[in-house]
């Protein structure tokens, strides 16, 4: 297996795989010397077509705790601005002889395409509303580390799940690590296939506290004035997570990052049962491991 | 002391042994290999809510040449423009385990609350109005350098007081020093509280004569419209420092960049009295040191 | 020779010695470990006034190659846009006594005035319409890797001849290797002294198939708004290089980025005749000789 382009790829054994190695990796963040000679003179291209302060910070550390050489490219500077076509941008780093490719882009299956074009190994760091697979990667860690084991647990996925490529990578994650998972927004922003995921739907968060997860998406600020939700407070009203609704022995997910007072109370970002930070640290070791 | 927030924080002794352990440094930047492996393996974080190239590019310099892995925020492009929280941003790159945060940010206070929300040591690169103190701390050094000692000597900060950091970090790191500072500018632009800061007033340079020292501060564009001043012109003409009101014994110092003809003409800048290249060489060993 | 500023400055001898430098870094790249220590600890600054994906990884990359400490500084986020003059900016940097400073501006002549303001040695990676040496030098070489030999070859260069540094600086390296250059394109975009130049020019591709190499340059989508152009469509419709026009024996080039069915149909992109990506790859490798 050459690329990481979507976590439907990989079965529940290259999974554990991943996240061994990156549990491996652990003692290196805390550590004096934060870094392993592993990639030493590889080259890493960071190709990011959206904006993400996390993403492209979480891949970069990665790779230079790997002792990696790191080329960034933004969309704003490049030859992206001249119009050049993806396929042109992909040929031409190619002949840089990258060894890896880490692309994030707003368009489905872009990653895939980026992976025919070139003979470096391809990593999709988000293609549009598709797929994250080391966001969902990453969850599991945070979750196995948490949790010991993630097989027969109940996670609720709640938000806006239409629009988000971390819900769709992680239904498929959790679930190939044998969890069983429930879909829970307002009904414009659950899909309509999602029966054939496997998954249960909730439309109101009355059934939450059977769940041994509780996973909340950001909300998009674009998607509250596109009228999928008639206004931000009356989506809070309904489905944020707060220091009510959130039992003591749940574990609360975000992805980051957060809108407060939407998704999330502030009560709760900080709480015992939050593993926000713990999830943005094993992104750092899970994309070691990847990379 | 785990942190570098402001230069009220230091003694005289503190200063003196940050100056001494730069003054080592200078032979790196003088040698073929410009590098020394203190750092290696630390993770530095540059975390930037304003541009600037100057005190940017002198850490992150400052950083590789002491073997660090640098890992560049710009607020473009960041989270930040999603709206995240500086406190979210910084509980999130704490995740990373940086060893230091480097932060610049146009909110006053904001560099100790970082400090309060993350394990990291924080060095403060500029927190709005508040302080500055490397830029103190390489002004004391490049003066340190000139002079040889800074004991008794009369220093004139001129332009506006009021809206910099740079001139309240430098009255007090030059008074811990022993210097003598007088506050030049328009009554528009010097703070009015300034005697509890223990220097002396001038709204002239009618007196300019008996200083050993002229500090020009930068002139922000901003200011120009904002009333402060009746006019560029009009400000240059009372208060620019020229080859005529400048001693030929006097040292001349400014942070950068430097609006040319407004608080400095051309002829001054490049003259054998000005150290303003020194102060940004300072900048490095300084900076080094601080990390 | 300090600097790189002009094709010009260079001899036959001091292209080959180049060109015979940058083969042997080939295999750098392409051995796991794509790294050598040959400027560790030395400071390379990339000081882009202009987008350039393209050229400002390139150097990037060489620099890392060569192990040395790279600090990037974009015009955008820098004192640049507080109207800090280039003489004073590059005063500044040089103040962090870096080895190289590599430049690009819209400025013609920019480069050379830097190498006057500073110790460093300078690079000149493009000044406005006047030079881009690096440029010449990597289709040089790629030439010269696919033909073995440039003396006595025909070479057209096709498309906006007056407002292309890239063409100023071929037409000098190829003739200094001993090609005959043919500038082709509408009159409009064909500078007057073109004879002085010892090239032949023709407004047709009708001449086209006596070419061993084919240069295509880029259009710039602001010529086409500018009426240097009746329209996109007539341009390409009679200097558009496409698969019946380009002869199976003869070499395609394009400096990229490329656009797509104005100057190159999409079918010779591709095609065997093309070494774009060559040119990329060899960017890479003649950057480091230069470096």
């Amino acid at each position: 297996m050459r690329h990481l382009l979507s976590v439907e790829d990989l079965d529940r054994a290259a999974i554990e795989r991943i996240l061994d190695r990156a549990k491996s990796f652990t003692e290196v963040s805390e550590r004096e010397i934060k870094k392993v000679p592993a990639l030493r003179g590889r080259r890493v291209l960071n190709l990011f077509y959206e904006a993400s302060t996390r993403t492209r910070s979480s891949f970069e550390l990665a790779a230079k705790s790997l002792s990696a050489d790191v080329i960034n490219f933004a969309a704003g500077g490049s030859s992206v601005e001249k119009g050049e076509s993806l396929k042109d941008t992909v040929q031409t780093l190619s002949a840089y002889q990258p060894d890896l490719i880490v692309i994030r882009t707003p368009h489905v299956g872009a990653a895939q395409l980026v992976a025919n074009w070139t003979t470096a190994s391809v990593v999709n760091a988000g293609d549009g509303k598709h797929e994250h697979p080391t966001q969902a990667l990453l969850d599991v860690y945070t979750l196995r580390e948490r949790l010991g084991d993630i097989d027969g647990k109940s996670i609720w996925i709640v938000g806006d799940v239409t629009h988000s490529r971390v819900a769709r990578s992680n239904i498929h994650a959790f679930q190939k690590m044998g969890a069983h998972v429930t879909l829970c927004g307002p009904p414009t922003l659950i899909p309509r296939d999602v029966t054939a995921l496997g998954c249960d739907v909730a439309y109101t968060l009355d059934g939450l506290g059977e769940a041994d997860v509780v996973y909340a998406l950001r909300m998009q600020k674009e998607r509250m004035t596109d009228s999928f939700v008639p206004s931000i407070r009356e989506y809070a009203a309904q489905y944020q997570i707060d220091g009510r609704r959130l039992g003591a022995r749940q574990v609360l997910m975000h992805p980051g990052p957060v809108n407060r007072g939407v998704e999330l109370a502030a009560e709760v970002i900080d709480s015992p049962q939050a593993v926000i930070g713990q999830q943005v640290a094993a992104g750092v070791v899970v994309r070691m491991a990847v990379l």
